[in-house]
């Protein structure tokens, strides 16, 4: 038998259980997850969803589901498209701090739209921003009137107290880490900005060596450090005065010098960042070392240079090769890859260049976007 | 009487009252304050503190404190100084999962370092990064031996695997925030980076635009916004030629035409950041709009101008006064204030004019740092 005691340890307990998963969680998509499992499990739900707003978009798209959902085009177009913020649902969801209980959808205004998706009966609860503002909602449903009992409606509102704060914080770091990676990447194009030749040049070659990093089976933490590198191998270029860095012409030797100055001024200004990892530092300061010891600044040479100096390289230099520039027009891929091959074990590593020149041949397994 | 249900209750409830103050505290040092609070209400410990690590950073300082903490210069010295990463007990906490009893630190080695603090009696408990790096630790002590118990030990693991969760987790936000604001500031930077005339100018004037934003009781998010918007106001200019930019002379008006595209090229730039708020837009499209519509690139006048521009551009423009240029030596802030009055209600709404011109002539009574 189970008393009062026994009940409150329980939902504490199962609480405290969901938060540690959420917490363990890899994004918030899986934080939440153990949770509409949990509703699902110990309500009359049918199914239950968490829907989330990013960074001021005005609609909510579903990040998470457990149970069974609705099926149609409707709930095809709510899955693409997301749930407008001026739907009447959410619009109430703006005005209240308790979640909603709809125990019949066909006779509440707020639940309007519901109907149609086959939902009958819902329950909905507000995830807020420190703001105050709605950034989500965690909602579950049946397909027929159900009357939610006390007990429903107590565990639901226990989740929305626990949970909807812990999401907002999920939330709010994986918008401060997503602004993080853009600024990142902004710093790269603030050269693009001024050198047109080099259009695309700094997503285009990340992409690269995100693609032949992953083909190598590198850790999170290492393909990290090499997006970022990515980003702002070049960002020493801005220190370069326009009639060195955009001269139309061959530089002399002076007028070389200064360019590869770029490097150390690259260097200096990721020191002054502050917080990116000794990898990111090594491919701004090593993507013009050379296998065979004959590049900048530093004349390193074979696995002197880091790995993912090394990678970056390769994808840099294929890159510079495939485009147009002011000097010579775009190679083709055949012609770019033979020139690789010319300088496995020269300019390249010879065992990345091998695997480089597969993963452009064959493609990669891996077909995910970063 | 308390049965063994009724402790697991009020434990797990406790426990989520914790992680509900910490999720809504508004730093990491407040988040972990209550539960601390709890460690010394609950347990013989006289004091605890929380020690954290940011950013690869080989020192832990101590971010929050409850209780009664040790006293004397070796203490003064880790209040000021942190604790070192190889210090014996941060090298026990690495090598665990589990959080660590020390009845008696004098007859431990791994305690060394705290009898001569005058902490007799030790409880830690590691933070881990999602990595599994060590970045933070939870400890509690009293000032004579002292045997822990079940009960105590029981509640510190318990705190150890929930809260520490949850802690690591607001690191990373707090992280990923830093990160965010160290490179809109270097995107500023950049223009410096290669306009040697203006170094220092972007940290100077977001300095200024947040005092004078402070003196006006501006909220927290305005505020926010106003700072990125001053890191990001001139990062237009990367796309001005260096033949305009860097001019030693007079510009003439086709030179002038493409200086004041910084505006626009600057708007086009933060509408590809993606994440900037509204106000830190307006500092960088408006901060050359005059209060008499005289100004550009739209011509506004009046409070058409946004708030957070008008403010900024009283900041900006006393900043290039009161600096040396190529073209003009520094003006004293005597000069430069008489100069800005002169523009009250011409370039400058009159009544930030003033309030600006009392913050510069009798300070502001927050002095604290942003």
């Amino acid at each position: 038998m189970h008393t009062l005691n026994d009940q409150r340890a329980f939902a504490s307990e199962s609480m405290i259980r969901l938060m540690r998963l959420a917490l363990e969680a890899p994004d918030l998509g899986s934080a939440v997850s153990p949770t509409l499992q949990e509703l699902v499990d110990r309500t009359a739900a049918s199914g239950s969803a968490y829907f989330h707003s990013s960074n001021q978009v005005p609609t909510y798209h579903a990040r998470a589901a457990a149970g069974a959902l609705p099926e149609g085009p409707a709930m095809d177009a709510i899955m693409a498209h997301g749930l407008p913020a001026d739907m009447p649902l959410m619009q109430a969801l703006t005005q209240t701090r308790l979640p909603l209980f709809f125990d019949d959808t066909a006779t509440v205004p707020e639940a309007a739209g519901f109907p149609a998706l086959g939902v009958r009966s819902l329950a909905a609860a507000p995830v807020r921003h420190r703001n105050g503002s709605l950034i989500g909602a965690f909602l579950m449903h049946t397909f027929s009137p159900h009357a939610w009992s006390s007990d429903e409606a107590g565990l639901f509102t226990a989740v929305a107290e626990t949970l909807a704060g812990l999401t907002a914080r999920l939330a709010a770091e994986e918008d401060a880490v997503a602004a993080q990676e853009s600024a990142l990447r902004a710093l790269g194009l603030g050269l693009e900005f001024k050198d047109h030749e080099t259009l695309g040049h700094t997503d285009r070659v990340t992409d690269l060596a995100l693609r032949l990093g992953r083909y190598l089976n590198l850790d999170a933490r290492t393909l990290q450090a090499l997006r970022w590198g990515s980003y702002l191998h070049d960002v020493g270029k801005l220190a370069v005065p326009d009639q060195v860095l955009l001269k139309p012409g061959q530089l002399d030797a002076a007028e070389w010098d200064i360019m590869r100055g770029h490097v150390r001024e690259g260097s200096r200004f990721a020191d002054a960042l502050g917080f990116l990892p000794p990898s990111a530092h090594d491919v701004i300061s090593g993507h013009h070392e050379r296998w065979d010891g004959q590049g900048y600044p530093n004349r390193l040479a074979g696995v002197q240079i880091p790995l993912v100096a090394r990678i970056f390289a390769l994808c840099d230099v294929y890159d510079a090769l495939t485009s147009n520039r002011p000097y010579k027009h775009a190679w083709t891929p055949e012609e770019a890859q033979a020139e690789l091959a010319a300088q496995s074990g020269r300019h390249f590593d010879p065992d990345l260049c091998q695997a480089f020149l597969e993963l452009l041949q064959h493609g990669s397994n891996d077909l995910q976007d970063s």
